[in-house]
């Protein structure tokens, strides 16, 4: 078997065969195959795509290529949550406690911030006295335990991710929907998953600006997922505007909170409860969606409405918040020192913005929101940069809200005039106000699953 | 400027200015891109093209990356034949001298055997003393003294080309318009000359196999000169079968010879003059429109049918034969020695493929016919392996002439039993004999045309 042959008949449209896969991955990571003809073939995958099957063998090939966590069997089956990123993501922070007071078990591997999009674990980092990386062993004790744990990957699991990914960001091959999937699918396979609920966002601050192309990667991930024996159901989102009131990482930590704790035990400084509260509906709602689908999968449920009805009453009697604070304590932080920050840790500098004409919000861009978070430390432009705990914005009002010329918009938390000055012109510019009215009601976030269950 | 977005430029079907293939050449000759950039922007060039203008770009930093060749004003101005290769294309060996004997100056740099195409450096070394390689100094002092010049591509010419090929090699680019193009404008111009005639092969024996993918490498040819503002002339020539009755090294040079000395001194041992022999049609067909068209580029006819008439009458008055003699002496070699091996010089096993049927030749795969050539040591499969001079094989028949069953159809030439065996096997299975006559005259062997000129 020769490399060029591989490249060319990939270029040439061919459909690569599950030996020819493991031949090119595993010569790359024993240094045999050069990264030239690497990036020759991610280039020609770009353009002349994969099979669902083919990128199955890719994934397994790549899960192939470290340690996978070995998690109890008792606790079966293992579930787990992605999504492909956004602005005012907490999802995770709320599902995940959430899908575990319902009997799901969910060994989550999460992420970090990168450009616009948030990160769950730089949220995780937020909470005092946090470990947002256990060892594989601790993380299955965990999950054991509290049942979900939240980790960062592993240098142990799919070394063949790392690599590749490095390889596509410096040579025009990362929006490739074959390589997404490929990549997220061996990392949540690799740590345990059995099934996945893929969260893919859609719009101004998502990967994907279209729904065409949300739908395409969706349909690789279920296709692929199926070619593994794994059940995928991808629910396409949208990501035009913040999800929920607050950007930052202590910020959307609290938000959490105050939603997982609100009848039971409501978070100070807030007037309105968390579940009545208008600019929190996208964020609850695409929460319970993805959560009800979790208990689908891991079969505590018959279907999706009375997997709803299972999550709302879970929600409601206290016990996903008391699972968040058995994880918080499990994973080596403090719930008294987390709660006694709740409505008073804010970066010291702040301003708000205020509307400047009356009428309706059609428009709070997300990706210049996330950028403007990037610029407070929220986020980070490159994958080595610091990011700060309690800086961030929060919205007063989202899109479909009436206004009038003065009233505050947001307000932004900093470190630093420069910081602040930049994030809030940024943020300022997010904003559309049409006089006329416009739409009022945006409507549901969901816009479309797929899956293959029957 | 960053190389990755040159590469998401490229990727998204952009065109790419001067300045940014300037870096991406200039980074990678200096080692400040790395190559796997480079491959991945060949990949990306191999999908989306290059324009005319783009290419004319890539061409100019390519002949910038190394050494010109500084010919002598006063003999200008100077113009090269290039072909895209084939099987017993030994054009060059004629169209040089006789273009000379016009009043064209030929600085001609050619290439050796490889794969099924054979190499007129090749070709050449098989004359005794011939040196192929010259320096830049004699090679401009041969020019101005014969009228042209035969030399291999030095180091110091276009190492850019050296080293993109590699890569293209290895990384399934070599089959890009666009870069075959660069690769071979940049060569010829650097070399000295200011106009070329293509002759742009086509068919079983070519690289481009089809008319359609031959025309857009001779339109490609055409408008990336005109963007240079260097005239290029391509003529798609036939290589479907063998051209001439030749297939080797020595052979070919004695075949030349034969077509060159013909009426002045024919060359011993065959029965038939050149010029009337209806094996060697093909040959001079395609060898004076060459020839005809490099002398209209010089301006020493006023058109191509004065051109042809010129030309004829130096092949006839041995003019041509004496600028060939003149070239071997000037380079080193004898033409004394040349001429006693003329009949004689042979490999000492050899064997006769017979018609096994009654019929008409209708196809001598020109390609099959090339790999026998590759068995015996007419070619090489790498470019690290030697040659055979004095091996080859001669073919009795061509296409469209009628034979009997026991007729000989060519004699194969080996130094040993076993290439004596497998080239037999493969030169057999190169004809087509068909029992109820088929076309009997395959006319022109010029296709088409392609030029801007006026």
């Amino acid at each position: 078997m020769r490399a060029s042959e591989i490249l060319s008949h990939k270029r040439d449209g061919g459909t690569l065969s599950a030996e020819q896969l493991r031949f090119l991955i595993r010569g790359y990571l024993d240094g045999s195959i050069p990264e030239y003809q690497v990036s020759a073939w991610l280039m020609a995958v770009y353009f002349q795509g994969m099979t669902g099957k083919e990128t199955g063998e890719l994934t397994r090939e790549m899960i192939a290529s470290g340690d996978s966590i070995v998690l109890d069997r008792a606790a079966r089956p293992y579930i787990d949550k992605h999504s492909t990123g956004g602005v005012g993501d907490k999802v995770s922070l709320i599902l995940a406690p959430l899908a575990a007071a319902c009997g799901v078990s969910v060994p989550m591997m999460s992420g970090r911030a990168l450009g616009h999009t948030g990160g769950t674990l730089d949220k995780l980092d937020a909470i005092p006295g946090y470990r947002s990386v256990l060892d594989p062993e601790r993380f299955a004790a965990v999950v054991a335990e509290v049942g979900f744990a939240m980790t960062g990957q592993s240098e142990r699991i799919v070394p063949a991710d790392r690599k590749l990914y490095a390889l596509r960001d410096v040579t025009a091959t990362v929006e490739s929907i074959p390589l997404i999937t490929a990549s997220i699918l061996s990392k949540k396979f690799a740590e345990g998953a059995e099934a996945l609920v893929m969260d893919v966002k859609c719009g101004r601050g998502a990967f994907m600006k279209t729904p065409t192309d949300a739908r395409a990667l969706a349909e690789s991930l279920v296709r692929t997922g199926a070619s593994l024996e794994r059940n995928v159901v991808a629910v396409l989102t949208r990501m035009d505007e913040p999800l929920g009131a607050m950007v930052g990482n202590f910020l959307e930590v609290e938000e959490s909170c105050r939603v997982l704790a609100a009848p039971e035990r409501p978070v100070a400084g807030f007037e309105i409860p968390a579940l009545d509260d208008p600019r929190l509906a996208d964020l609850i709602e695409v929460t319970l969606h993805l959560t009800a689908w979790m208990i689908v999968l891991a079969g505590k449920a018959p279907d999706h409405n009375a997997a709803l009805s299972l999550a709302r009453e879970r929600l409601l009697d206290g016990s996903a918040y008391r699972a968040f604070c058995a994880n918080v304590e499990a994973q080596g932080g403090s719930v008294g020192e987390l709660e006694a920050g709740f409505g008073t840790r804010r970066a010291p500098l702040s301003e708000e913005i205020n509307a400047t004409a009356d009428g309706v919000i059609t428009e709070i861009d997300a990706y210049r929101m996330g950028m403007a978070g990037v610029d407070l430390g929220v986020g980070r432009n490159r994958a080595e940069d610091d990011v700060e705990p309690d800086v961030g914005i929060e919205l007063f009002a989202k899109c479909g809200e009436r206004v009038s010329a003065g009233t505050p918009l947001c307000r932004v938390y900093a470190v630093s005039e420069a910081a602040l000055r930049a994030a809030c012109e940024r943020a300022a510019q997010a904003y559309v106000i049409e006089q006329d009215g416009g739409v009022v009601s945006l409507g549901s976030r969901i816009i479309e699953e797929l899956h293959e269950l029957e």
